[in-house]
């Protein structure tokens, strides 16, 4: 029996859709780490008996462990703490010397806003210093402590733990979190799954269902894992939880994927299409440089994205209006008056000139119909050309037509165009003439 | 009283952080406008059990509408129909014309994908056409129809609507579900909200806190109101719900907002930053074009982000390597040698060549320490300059330093450069030599 746990996300600002909840799925996957089972995440505002309600359903269901985020800032509608108090029978008191902690920490941010009143900051944030009683208090990362809170001795479970809203300050605050022995005693007896991810670029999700049917006829017994499929940023992942001791199970089922989508499945081992793609960028000593239009820089901020990017990327132009195509990345006008602006040649173009300018081994062109408006029949919304060419000479260009909203065809197309880049990185691509 | 809602996301991808969900927040946005009050979003795995017991939770609180995200796919784990077929007590049975029509989409998309079987694609689909007894059909914006299934006779609510999972589907059939009749009887009664926001730039949290008590202490009566505080890329925003009878309550807060920071209350008609700069670059007639070193492009897609940008787009470069920032912006070699890559000095000279290089009215220049490496005690992580500049002369530099983590620090920067931005649209801004 797996230790459960519930995820309750408080804040009107991210019920009403405000802002997104990334807190969320970042616990999530740490619970997961720690072979905790989540039943489920609750978003609910900030209605102190909402949040009550929540945390009376997930004791109804047995659950072993709560975590909250947000409501811990110091306006009145942050309530979590009284709330988590009420819940656990403990009343809350006033840390003083917690309260000392927080206004030296407050005293550091002093200078970093004009115009506000000191004591009405010292006074908003004295709440945030008040603790349920036998609770183990979180340092705080921002100003907002964080809490575990235990049952009463009325009830078993679960053990409430209690983190702030901002992601930065929950996600450094968890690992106190997980130290306490509260939250050790609260997942006792949790059992450490093995998860394993399948990435797969160029098929429907249907053609995986397919594949588990014909493993499970083939004998595989898919009930002792926990698979799941799904589509994201138009790729299909395949990520399985199982116990270790039914490993040949999965290493049974990873054949099956295997041996139907040879040609389709690009990673086994979680890494991602950006992961190999800085991987054999830094393995070669390669460097790149793109040339976007309709993406208007997504491909070049998804390059830079991680930390340690400038060993490879040297930079890039977003070429939106024709004449930047022309004086930016030195496209040849006559191609775009004969083709188009939206057209493979152009794509090429772009690619040439982002590592003929830049000074890279490899370049990136994009160029497209994202929309809503500038589609025509034959160049609809969604038509995009993309081009990735290697000053050795090789090319890949290709033409596809993506579905959905300006958003969503900015955003695949960056995917495309990083499984185009990660092909040639590992060899592919048609040897042009050599670049001048 | 009000109709109240809850919203059931479902799919272990969500709920175990893989993707993150953004139909909660977007079905919440769309019941506010409904006059619906959204009790809860609760996230459920693929567990039949774990979402029948979340819409058991959803009956027992009493609420009138339950919408559903996700499980509607062809695979095995997709089992939101059968579930909400069970809870309502109304079995499903195969619609053979729908399936007639699903199969129609299936044949124009049946070229898309090589390497699939056909029979494995319909096998996979017919599931999609099974029906729970007395539900009304949604069309399938997809190949998946969604639900709307009135509650049993046995009991008075909620009423299910079962939308599928991907957003661009799920928003399109919205409409659809809203209109038929079991929807408008399940929220008959909702009353209207007004709904007012003000974004704020440029203070803390703490101090729109004590904003709100001083308007209580002048005998605004906040009770009347739903204000929700919040901080969203580094900006305020206040969003206050209210019934249209204590629009009076309303206005007499908003006075005491204004009236206390004048200097930072950029918006009081729901407009953000963006729609303010793309609004006013219309007006002006004016063009604009980037060039960005640690922000690797999300300036330039966050102005590309509308469609109709090209109006005023010119383009951007990216310019990560020193020598690009030379090569391609014309920064004086001498000035990065002098002062840093990133420098006041270097910011300007990149807004400069932006717009000089471009031929466009405006530039952007960023550059920064985006991390985790990099930083030194000068110029620690998060330091970033910024410089707007127009062609007639005026320039605003801006230095600061800014907290979080490399994907914080990145977005936050397009913030803080899109103010800057607004502030120069609107005639701010000291005039430097003419530019050359």
């Amino acid at each position: 029996m797996s230790a459960r746990a519930g995820i309750v996300v408080t804040g009107t600002e991210v019920l009403s859709g405000i802002i997104s909840d990334r807190n969320g799925p970042w616990l999530s996957e740490q619970l997961a780490d720690l072979g905790v089972d989540l039943a489920t995440t609750i978003v609910v505002g900030d209605r102190p008996e909402d949040m009550r309600a929540a945390l009376d359903w997930l004791a109804a269901l047995g659950i072993d462990l709560v975590v909250t985020s947000g409501g811990l800032g110091p306006t009145a509608d942050d309530l979590t703490a009284q709330v988590v108090g009420e819940f656990q029978e403990r009343p809350l008191a006033l840390d003083e010397a917690l309260e000392g902690r927080i206004q030296v920490i407050l005293e550091r941010l002093r200078g970093r806003f004009a115009n506000v009143s000191w004591e009405s900051v010292l006074q908003a944030n004295r709440k945030q210093a008040l603790v349920p009683d036998g609770a183990t208090v979180l340092e705080p990362v921002g100003t907002a402590p964080g809490l575990v809170v235990p049952p009463p001795p009325s009830r078993s479970t679960p053990t409430v733990v209690v983190l702030p809203g901002p992601p930065r300050e929950l996600q450094a605050m968890w690992p106190a979190a997980v130290a306490t022995d509260a939250f050790r005693a609260a997942i006792a007896g949790a059992s450490t799954f093995s998860v394993r991810t399948l990435r797969l670029y160029g098929i429907p999700e249907s053609e995986i269902a397919q594949t588990l049917r014909a493993a499970a006829e083939r004998g595989v017994d898919l009930d002792a894992l926990e698979v799941t499929t799904c589509l994201r940023r138009g790729e299909i992942e395949v990520v399985t939880r199982f116990e270790p001791d039914v490993a040949d199970v999965y290493e049974a089922f990873e054949g099956v994927v295997r041996e139907r989508h040879a040609d389709t499945l690009y990673s086994d081992d979680g890494s991602t299409v950006d992961d190999l793609v800085a991987r054999a960028l830094l393995d070669q000593g390669a460097t790149i440089a793109t040339a976007e239009s309709c993406t208007g820089g997504l491909v070049a901020a998804r390059l830079t994205e991680r930390g340690g990017s400038s060993a490879y990327v040297l930079g890039g132009v977003v070429a939106y209006a024709n004449s930047a195509k022309v004086n930016l990345v030195g496209v040849d006008p006559e191609l775009i008056d004969r083709h188009g602006a939206v057209s493979t040649q152009v794509a090429e173009a772009l690619a040439v000139g982002a590592f003929a300018r830049f000074g890279a081994d490899i370049g990136i062109g994009v160029t497209g119909v994202a929309g809503p408006g500038g589609g025509t029949p034959e160049k609809p919304v969604g038509y995009v050309c993309f081009s990735v060419g290697h000053r050795d000479g090789r090319r890949i260009t290709r033409t596809t037509t993506l579905p959905g909203s300006r958003a969503d065809i900015r955003d695949r197309s960056t995917t495309v165009a990083m499984h185009l880049l990660r092909r040639l990185l590992h060899g592919e691509g048609e040897r042009a003439r050599p670049a001048a």
